[in-house]
């Protein structure tokens, strides 16, 4: 475990040194799990350039700072900032690198009375930009087994409320969701990734619908996306489901969908530009006469984030590698009809191209 | 529904003026809800100083935002911050107010694009902090009405795992806050305000614990920290049960905190420093000789974040009004032995004083 976390703060700290820094500062809250181990959801992180590091959280994890962080520094301060610059090696006023994608000006304005408070009021701040989230974006073999365990998870909650007929004509979408969440719970889930969705009839247009009472009805399409978390860890699955006799034109897409999806983990390769795979799903929706109706982008990459790097979109310039993990989700929305998404959360591994983890059946069913 | 968002959006109109801007652009997620009524993850509003509104929001919530928010202008695009600057009224280089607690460094470079954009290049932008985070603070009859609401799902679904006898020796605290949470979905929540605490044991002397593997056993405390969500408003509330003989340390320790609960709930009214606040109950923790075991403040403000403002801590400047709605929430949490705490919604009403919503047994409970 130690030797992971460091690892990586080395890998950080090279990257950090490229960008002219003696040290970087890390605030966003996935970046100080993913480079420590600490959980906690206040703290700040200092890595130094050759990966030694110092984390600053308040009193409400005096205890578990030290077992999730074993091999790091640790200040308790509420001022976390303050707190790990107080430890800083070096001269204060050398260059320091921060987290321009989490820091807010506010935040900025603290960090620059913390750097006055420890003499370096004239320390050039460097801008960073996904620094963290770049290495983060290539998972290691432990972190693909957890993803891949979180997807296990999902599919098995998913699984259940099939064979319980807990998805049926009469339930509400919020008992559905509900259901769902708790099936992934008791199969091994830390709480849920992010809110079920369980869109269903005419809600189903509504791509990020809140379930909410409506009562699933015959002739319905439903659409439920949902995702396990384990050991800090999310998955990522969608899957559209039929209540009786659909309309035609529901089914019609929803076969253009699963053509779609298909061809879109079939073209999960190292090498791909994220923007082609985009558009060998889109191409198979567009084809069909349904372009207009698939308003977002093709999928996003899953970790510690439920969406983090790289983005699989029309406007992506990402290309895929060896051990990004992502979704392909292509979708099509008919206001006032119903909705059509089918996801699963693909690995890209060298050699075997994508691997879906997510595993269950995209077939159409009737239920 | 309508006429509530539009006067929010007056009160913050004016205040936006107070700072010398003629808009705000509002990026808090939260803060788009509040003014709205949109609760899509993704968009940026833009208000005016007269509480006319435009909102920008990507394709995926394209409906939504009509029935959500059907009283402001609509853009759909994925670049929210230019999609609103297109649609501002007046001269595009008049002085505009952002959120310094919300943009971060590269949503502000992002803003200056976007400004450029418009020909706003020379536009002064005006740093504001808490705008509309001060007007939230006091909640309307609406909003206490659902917070309380949340509340009472939140007691329904704890009263029916004591009568259930789902806090059990045997029984993973993975498995218990499974079973909150489901009760809690079904008691009528939208999912959960934040992930459930089930801290047993030892692990009760870390006041954040992510609930584990671990089985409650003979002689634990468990501290159990949950919260509902109705119409996107939290509630917060922590019991903490007995299984058997529990060690006398954590016995008295336990009458301590309730009687420091009780008195900080009774010393609730307008008009009292929340610093006062914290102190009445700190006092009484401090006195009986566990004050080096209380580390956390005393309590928050609660709405449609589980943590706004009004912070009642030793270090907060804020007095209690009425329509505020806070957490009253002192602990002692004893390394390697166990911890308690115990809290409430508390409501701050005029006349009445403290009014807890969450109403459900405090006294010291062996299960």
């Amino acid at each position: 475990m130690t030797g992971r976390f460091a690892r990586r703060r080395q890998e950080v700290g090279v990257a950090t040194q490229d960008k002219g820094a003696t040290a970087l500062l890390v605030t966003d809250p996935r970046n100080i799990a993913y480079l420590t181990g600490f959980r906690g959801s206040g703290g700040a992180v200092l890595v130094e350039s050759d990966g030694e590091a110092v984390l600053c959280t308040d009193s409400r994890y005096e205890l578990q700072v030290v077992e999730q962080a074993p091999d790091v520094g640790h200040v308790i301060s509420r001022e976390y900032v303050a707190g790990v610059l107080g430890r800083r090696r070096g001269p204060a006023d050398a260059p320091l690198a921060i987290e321009a994608d989490d820091l807010t000006l506010t935040a900025v304005a603290g960090l620059r009375r913390a750097l006055a408070g420890v003499g370096g009021d004239d320390a050039q701040i460097i801008e960073t930009s996904g620094l963290v989230e770049q290495v983060r974006r290539t998972k290691d073999d432990d972190e693909l087994a957890v993803i891949e365990r979180a997807c296990g998870v999902a599919d098995r909650a998913w699984t259940h409320l099939l064979t319980s007929g807990l998805i049926a004509v009469g339930r509400s979408e919020r008992e559905v969701a509900a259901d769902l969440e708790h099936a992934m719970r008791r199969a091994g889930s830390d709480g849920v990734a992010f809110d079920t969705i369980v869109a269903s009839g005419p809600n189903g247009a509504l791509p990020h619908h809140v379930p909410g009472e409506r009562v699933l009805s015959d002739g319905d399409l439903v659409v439920i996306d949902f995702g396990a978390m384990v050991d800090g860890y999310a998955s990522d699955c969608t899957r559209t489901v039929a209540l009786g006799q659909a309309p035609g034109r529901l089914i019609e897409a929803y076969d253009v969908v699963l053509r779609a999806q298909l061809a879109g983990v079939e073209a999960v390769r190292p090498g791909i530009a994220c923007s082609d795979l985009d558009a060998v799903s889109r191409g198979i929706i567009d084809s069909a006469g349904f372009g207009e109706f698939f308003g977002h982008s093709l999928g996003h990459g899953v970790g510690l984030d439920v969406h983090e790097a790289p983005a699989v979109s029309t406007r992506s310039t990402s290309t895929l590698s060896s051990g990004d993990v992502i979704t392909v989700e292509p979708g099509i929305y008919l206001p006032d009809l119903g909705g059509i998404r089918i996801e699963d959360t693909v690995a890209v591994i060298d050699g075997d191209g994508g691997t879906s983890l997510t595993t269950t059946s995209k077939a159409f069913s009737v239920l």
